[in-house]
């Protein structure tokens, strides 16, 4: 076998045809292979339509059969009552793989999931793997690769993303790019009649330029093989697991046909398969920006480095409340961080900077507390009055970080517009950064459930 | 007695000395009368410097004694060793009030106590009241006077803010002002040698430009009193009391010299009261937009209109895991609403318009949810996939609310940088906004809970 994954040539396509391609902007056919053609992606990419002689200056082909190319990934785009006879097209052409963005399946209702079963036994028979039906479909940034309907490419990052909602997913690729969040993969699974998450995750595993997992999940249909794949992943994984409530698993039912489940069963999957349990977005992509930037931490010991004392104390409280410890500091730490500042200062943990925040000062006090054999993790906080360089404590931390310690460490900088600038550059530095502590700190748990995770896995393996 | 509240005078003087002011920008007393004077302020202020003839085109004077007119506040910008000596010649003048931004009292151990007890008692004497030491000052919006350090003025709304850490206040002064959120009050309480978060609960009471009132507080020094004062209060009160583990008490010992006391005993006196007691800063003003601009739930029955299925979902989960109902629609409401949708649309709570946000269907919906009776409050979720306009939706939330329906809404816009304009016509239109459903979800329980005491209240004082 030429590829190390099945689903490399769905993911990392050499080629492409995108049947029920069109010359009409407002057509999903249009956009699709637009942003396939008009981003950094190399592979070839032909358009199929047979009321065509062309679209967006690509010769297009009647059919499936006259492309003169092997083809890797076939995008279809045609309306459902066509959808069965394109896929059988594919499969006489020896096409490898699939993506189905045409909707009206097991969605829709009984009739749509009849349609869906022969869909899937097509696809079983001609030996294919297909996304889909009813998704959106895929991202591979680090390919340059938009074969979806995501009008924009996100920046380039680690974080794959995979969503059993379509919208959800759009939505969020439009917030990445806006707060410069980088990531590298977006898959809609859409009804997930062939590749699941389970598909997904390995995936992941083989793939260099994903570091972290995160899902989106309504419903699983075969939560043995989720779990079986989740356990060979080496990778940080995240899930939010909707439908959790009445009225959200009666909405998951129509909406992705899911059937929600238990949810303590899946809380107990999750947790038996060290996938990272998070209620929403916000919280999933915060621990991600932790997890897929910095090392293990070795304990739950905390070191909060502030400029202000009001933040030390709620981000105390909000790791404390997290199980974590924010312990005293040694003698010789407290004494290496005393010298830096002035008598009246306090060099407990937190340490209170007492409203200095100068480069050196951050810089300094971020080598101790690194350094101190007693800490596992550390939290720096700069709390923006306006009269002084957002900056420059960031940039104590960017470099702090350069040096590759092997402790884990999370930014909190508060305040308003002199802030932006410097979260687009701790984005860039691969910073994980904080509006607020309570979310550094909550990211701060993530790595360490993550963590006690992965010991406890290779205590079992030795063992 | 001229004032209604006797905190008038000091947060709507009619006059004020500032006593430490510099013609050097450099110094704090050059800031705070440069933010008095160059803002909407009506009133008269004073420089007073021994050692200036002229302060910013002012005519400065030798002392307080020596301005030719009666005095509202002094504010007080001079090295700790000559505030005693100051505020003896302020009360000799008969100055009503006093804001003591000089630092060096209890925050710096117990000679800074000893000085503060002197300070405390003469301030007594003169018959006088006092804000401080140790405080970085006040805004209040709704005069134009900024008698504070704050560099700039925060837009103009009706939550008043008080904070007993000075360096936070600053941080979400900045924050605010990013996130275009309108403030009318920030008050940092400092050390509280006189005046405590009690007395301002008083005056806020009857300031007709505070609606809601927000507070992070480290230690009280006179609980009973606070609870007095709160009971009093017939505004919603939001607080963070902070100090909760062992590291932030330790540090909110050395930060404000507060004893945080039990954590179980402010929760009870927060519920006891009417404070709704939250985590951190970011769920504190998530909540007061909602408390400060929508009107009392009659219960915990929410709708939810969504043009996305996850987005609904996760909402969903997010209202019943903090305790509130989203029932299935009646047929009238269902019927009402299934006439604006596609037949395979979903019409159950949460509605899902399977991707449609036109202004009309948006409209028509919320009306329709807003005038069921078995409905309490309704969240309006859009999430932007970047084909559609994310402004149509919005403005039929704000038409809708124009109408004056006596029930709650929130709105969770997600997506990027199209959804900023959206922001800060909501800001505007005083519509509470959220970038996720947790968060949107999290202030309907701040209502609902509000709701909930008032009416335990209303029943006590009837039996």
């Amino acid at each position: 076998m030429f590829f190390t994954s099945d689903l490399t040539p769905l993911l990392k396509p050499r080629t492409i045809a995108v049947i029920g391609a069109s010359g009409n902007e407002s057509k999903w056919g249009y956009k699709v292979f637009h942003n396939i053609i008009s981003n950094r992606y190399k592979g070839k990419a032909y358009p199929v339509n047979p009321s065509a002689d062309e679209i967006l200056g690509n010769k297009c082909y009647r059919s499936i059969g006259d492309v003169p190319d092997e083809i890797d990934l076939a995008v279809i785009i045609v309306p459902a009552p066509v959808a069965l006879k394109v896929v059988d097209e594919c499969g006489e052409k020896g096409v490898k793989t699939l993506c189905v963005i045409t909707a009206g399946f097991s969605e829709v209702g009984p009739e749509g999931a009849k349609l869906e079963k022969i869909l899937k036994e097509k696809v079983k028979g001609y030996g294919m793997r297909m996304l889909g039906p009813n998704t959106m479909g895929f991202v591979n940034r680090s390919i340059g690769l938009n074969a979806s309907i995501v009008p924009r490419m996100p920046y380039r990052g680690e974080i794959s993303f995979i969503s059993q909602s379509g919208a959800l997913g759009l939505a969020l690729a439009d917030w990445a790019l806006g707060s410069q969040l980088g990531l590298n993969c977006i898959i809609s699974t859409g009804n997930k009649a062939d590749i699941s998450e389970a598909d997904l995750l390995e995936f992941f595993e083989e793939d260099a330029d994903t570091w972290t997992i995160a899902m989106y999940i309504e419903g699983l249909k075969d939560g043995r093989k989720f779990m079986n794949s989740a356990l060979k992943v080496k990778k940080p994984m995240l899930a939010i697991k909707s439908g959790v409530s009445q009225a959200g698993a009666r909405a998951a039912a129509s909406h992705t046909g899911s059937l929600a489940g238990s949810d303590s069963v899946y809380d107990a999957a999750f947790r038996q398969s060290g996938v990272i349990r998070v209620e929403g977005v916000e919280g999933m992509f915060d621990a991600a920006m932790a997890l897929s930037t910095q090392p293990r931490p070795k304990g739950n010991r905390v070191a909060i480095l502030s400029n202000g004392g009001g933040a030390a104390i709620m981000a105390s409280d909000a790791c404390e409340r997290r199980g974590m410890k924010v312990p005293p500091l040694n003698k010789y730490t407290s004494a290496g961080i005393a010298r830096l500042l002035p008598a009246f200062a306090s060099v407990k943990n937190p340490v209170d900077t007492v409203a200095m925040s100068d480069y050196e000062l951050y810089r300094e006090s971020l080598k101790i507390l690194i350094n101190d054999d007693d800490i596992d993790c550390v939290m720096v906080i700069y709390a923006h009055g306006g009269f002084t360089d957002a900056m420059e404590p960031a940039n104590a931390v960017v470099d702090a970080l350069k040096e590759k310690y092997p402790k884990p460490l999370v930014a909190c900088w508060m305040g308003g517009e002199d802030i932006e600038s410097v979260a687009r550059m701790f984005r860039k530095n691969r910073v994980p950064y904080y509006p607020v502590p309570e979310r550094a700190a909550e990211s701060l748990r993530c790595l360490i459930d993550y963590n006690n995770f992965l010991t406890a896995r290779s205590k079992n393996d030795a063992g």
